[in-house]
């Protein structure tokens, strides 16, 4: 096991009605808050209403952010900058998914930076404050809610990319898994996706680390088990309680200390994110399987194998490649239960970028699992066409 | 799953050498610190050399409390309270095992309370204020480096009892684990022993966690595979690692939010080690297999089953009650494999106090997973006999 240091500071309010704490929790941070959520649902389903009630009752002024885009973009960054300079925002309150508490994240660097927020999303290290995030999550998915980082996109680039810093990881969460009862299936199915990939983005390491890999396979099952149930039944409060709860834990740092190193399949997506806006969770679950099968090597089999048996229960067997193979086959099986796409086709993807994406995604592939070059990075694309 | 709040503010510095950060962490808190240590092996191992030289780098006043009983005793915390108050301490630093945390937390919230320490062991709502505790870990077993719990016994009532407060909580512990290379064969296996407990305790409970339980599993294999190596090779780096982040997790609260309940194990050890004076993890491996062969029963065979699969990987098979029945003879056979004594003859233990024992023990087991009278009590201990 590597050394590292732990620090997970995000308070969890995890329950039904965890709601009613949020003028609590905010008020011990400041008195004047930037709402910010994306496309309004919250003023539907009735969290915006609940959330300005309970602010108001601790008489924290609100000003308010609303359409963050599902791929957020850095003009909306821009603009919650803005609103923080000119408002003296003292807390960031983002009510949403992981887009959502991304965008608050850069908001809430830029709101203590001289330049354009694009330069905290190219260059994490020009991170030097934060206004303090509570974010009330509505959808599982990026464990943003838990962790330091957030991705951003200019679209006018075609750049989506991925920041961090330890400042912007929420001081505390609200997760009410009824409020991910509304997800529609499609969303549900890429959530599951998107935790699964950050949880195999660590498992599949050269480092050594025997418990953090049991617990991914924990997490894994629970993705496994319960997204396959929230799909079928979205009002299962079970299901939905498991997937939030994972979702959180799949990237906030525990199964990767002691045993860190790059991912793969992320830069890898971010490009098709990037050049197209499609729904990255789907992406993930279009390439991962693809990838998994490139990489099966006499080097990496051994670690296929303990995949297949620890998470999908397949028996040893003495044909190593063919059990490594029935692990990754159980994935895409998994994926297919889910109606996610499997190719990039069906999502209006074709191999007109494939050449700028690929060299995009391989330079950022350094030190990871298997560093990737250009024409296999293509290669992998190819494949999941 | 529950509502919960998850609250775990222990920063954790693992891995070799991590003491070189102990001056600059201390000194966040304050300026005079009171170590607090067992027998002096640590004055034997190079440790204690090594915290004084980076405490007195950064001009920290160190006071010294020395001689902390493997149970530690309410004598030890209230001459540590007066070195507190004498001293004006503004930091606790404990350096050992749980025993020598356990009695730190009681100091640092006595540090605080006019009357006797003893009254914040019998009542943890007194405990109000409390010093911030930045522990140095020489043992994998109580998982008092990131939890909230202490345990102080008073040998002249016969009396071991547990508190617990929030603000008990170390703020920051170092966890190197070559400082546990050196730790006996028997305390290893005690110390895996309790680590498994702690996880059981939870893991049983009539209260719904997939998540939980499945985390649970993967700790639980974490000891088992490790806490053997350990026990065969003291000096396996990689073994001593994962038992030791294993004991953290085991009871910092993390596998029990979402499905807390009351445990039935610990209380009953604690009679043993109070009348006795025994080394608390083998008490527990010696009464949890014959508790678990005493419960079960209809409503906790498939939870036995689960256990036999999930942890000893026994295939499932039409009796129910065989299966169930196999897991509990592989967590003996483990025990076996650690020497650890499996009766409490072995330990000099008689039926003499099982009356009182079992009517004190009974007394605490409300809300477990099974609320046992003390007739219950005394037939478990008389099994184990």
């Amino acid at each position: 096991m590597k050394n590292f240091i732990y620090d997970i500071g995000t308070k969890i309010y995890f329950g039904k009605d965890q709601i009613k704490n949020i003028g609590d929790i905010v008020q011990s941070y400041g008195k004047k808050a930037l709402l910010i959520y994306g496309g309004g649902s919250i003023k539907t389903n009735g969290i915006y209403d609940a959330a300005l009630t309970y602010l108001k009752q601790k008489n924290i002024t609100v000003e308010e952010l609303s359409g963050v885009e599902p791929n957020p973009r850095i003009e909306t960054v821009r603009k919650g900058v803005t609103l923080c300079k000119e408002n003296q925002i003292e807390v960031i309150v983002p009510i949403g998914g992981g887009s959502v508490i991304d965008c608050a994240k850069v908001i809430a660097a830029g709101a203590f930076y001289e330049g354009d927020a694009w330069d905290l999303v190219l260059d994490p290290k020009k991170i030097t404050h934060a206004l303090p995030i509570i974010s009330v999550l509505t959808l599982s998915a990026t464990g943003s809610e838990m962790d330091t980082f957030a991705v951003i996109s200019d679209m006018k680039q075609k750049e989506k990319i991925g920041t961090g810093h330890p400042l912007l990881r929420p001081k505390a969460s609200i997760l009410d898994p009824t409020y991910t009862q509304s997800v529609s299936k499609y969303q549900t199915a890429a959530g599951t996706a998107d935790i699964m990939s950050h949880i195999m983005e660590t498992y599949f390491s050269n480092k050594k680390g025997f418990m953090q890999d049991r617990i991914a396979e924990a997490l894994l099952k629970t993705c496994i088990t319960y997204g396959k149930k929230a799909y079928e039944n979205p009002d299962d409060y079970e299901a939905r309680s498991n997937l939030m709860w994972a979702s959180s834990w799949a990237i906030n740092d525990f199964i990767k200390l002691g045993k860190e190193e790059a991912w793969t399949v992320h830069p890898m997506e971010h490009e098709l994110s990037a050049y197209y806006d499609i729904t990255h969770g789907v992406g993930l679950a279009i390439l991962t399987p693809h990838y998994f099968e490139f990489i099966l090597d006499n080097t990496t089999v051994d670690k296929f194998c303990e995949f297949a048996h620890n998470v999908w229960e397949i028996p040893y067997e003495e044909d190593k490649y063919q059990m490594a193979q029935k692990g990754i086959d159980a994935l895409k099986e998994f994926f297919e239960k889910l109606h996610i796409p499997k190719t990039l086709k069906e999502v209006g993807i074709s191999e007109e970028y494939f050449d700028e994406m690929a060299q995009k995604a391989s330079s950022r592939l350094k030190g990871a699992y298997r560093e990737l070059t250009k024409e296999e990075v293509k290669q992998i694309y190819q494949r999941a066409l």
